[in-house]
């Protein structure tokens, strides 16, 4: 099995490698026999210490970036740089999200929402990935497959939501599917081998679900081992008419 | 036939009042014989010239509030203001939206993103709904039916979307489609005899269409008092269970 569907000397770029989800993905990657080098990416170096130690340990095999997804500039120097080293890119898994932090809080109320944080939940949750397809878009193009991948939710399905509140998580990951499925869109005219997909990686023993873990059920509780076993798995079954779809870890196709 | 369901003396909120079909709103409101009063809002009073006017042809039936809907305090301002004057609102109308002005034009490739212009969207396009409903919430709830409708556009519609492009108005009616989807399952329990609803009002003859009206089939373009006409009956035909949906001028209910 490849990484990307018959692409064997893949190079792969990780967005937001520095914890959960992303990290497990470059561990998962270094250890894929069709993955020749993997490009990894932190927001800051004091959150990215076991990503850089990694770095240390595969020098020539994960090179480690500096990347703050709601930076153009940065982001358009590092489509520079990976140009110039990699010269093509057969995966873009971009794992960056937002959900919590020291200051900003999932609403459980319409009386919470505050613009400024709903900006920053669109900025990093939406946005972003935006960014990372106008830039990056000539690094996918090329004779061979290849994936742009993006982390999205369940929560951010429109059809699905039953239970209401999170306004501003829920608002930006229903803005980045619509924006994925544009750029699946504009993407099969400009490179018809690249699939574009947002995924669903369940709920996972990380950070960001951590403060909400009491009211899953612990087989819905997933570790990052697995959570990135099945995505990969997702991946490497992905199918030309697949570009623009929300995929969810077990391989549905989730409503918008 | 009543304007908001079995309502028969009914204080309306029309936002972004202006021009185009918010204008049409309330010309179409005054008329209406179980509406009792209309509170009307504009922007700025430069370009609210002719709904200006109106408010001194229907003094005491017709009110007019300067409301900048990206502005928190005005809002908050205007909720109070209400709650002194009328007490009550039977429906809000909330008609603001922006698809192209002197410098923000849509975006017509992934290369013309731009993140300032995103926001700019996502400002005006969902976070202003959201804040609306916050702030308004407690005048909608009383022992009266009540309508909390957005305009919407189909353009919105993740499932629907099969030409791509228009990234930043796409995604930002996404937004508000998931934001008022979430609203009306805080309202459900808040305030159980509001229905919460987006609108998808048809390709319109106002200034947001104008630029883009040369590949639209003349009967596919409607007349802002055909659209009004539509919307209201589509809202007099609202129930209990359509709360949390987006319809369509005919009434039919879109996809997500």
């Amino acid at each position: 099995m490849t990484i990307v569907p018959d692409v064997h000397h893949a190079n792969v770029l990780v967005v937001g490698a520095s914890q959960g989800i992303g990290l497990e993905f470059v561990q998962q990657l270094l250890q894929a026999d069709s993955v020749t080098t993997v490009y990894a990416t932190y927001r800051t170096a004091a959150s990215a210490v076991r990503l850089l130690e990694l770095g240390d340990r595969y020098p020539g095999q994960l090179h480690c970036l500096e990347l703050d997804i709601t930076n153009e500039t940065q982001i358009a120097n590092c489509a520079t740089y990976l140009q110039t080293q990699a010269g093509q890119l057969h995966l873009i898994m971009n794992c960056v999200g937002l959900l919590h932090d020291g200051t900003l809080q999932p609403e459980k109320s319409i009386r919470q929402i505050d613009p400024d944080q709903l900006i920053r939940y669109f900025q990093i949750n939406s946005i972003g990935a935006a960014l990372l397809a106008k830039h990056l878009l000539p690094l996918l193009r090329h004779g061979d497959r290849s994936i742009f991948a993006t982390l999205s939710a369940k929560l951010g399905s429109i059809g699905d939501n039953q239970l209401g509140g999170w306004y501003g998580y829920r608002a930006s990951k229903a803005a980045l599917n619509m924006l994925m499925r544009t750029v699946a869109i504009e993407f099969e005219r400009k490179s018809p081998k690249t699939i574009v997909v947002t995924l669903h990686p369940g709920t996972t023993d990380t950070r960001l679900s951590q403060p909400f873990q009491m009211n899953v059920p612990p087989e819905k509780l997933f570790s990052v081992e697995r959570t990135v076993t099945q995505l990969l798995a997702v991946m490497a079954d992905l199918k030309d008419g697949d570009s623009g779809q929300f995929f969810s870890w077990n391989g549905d196709r989730l409503p918008w």
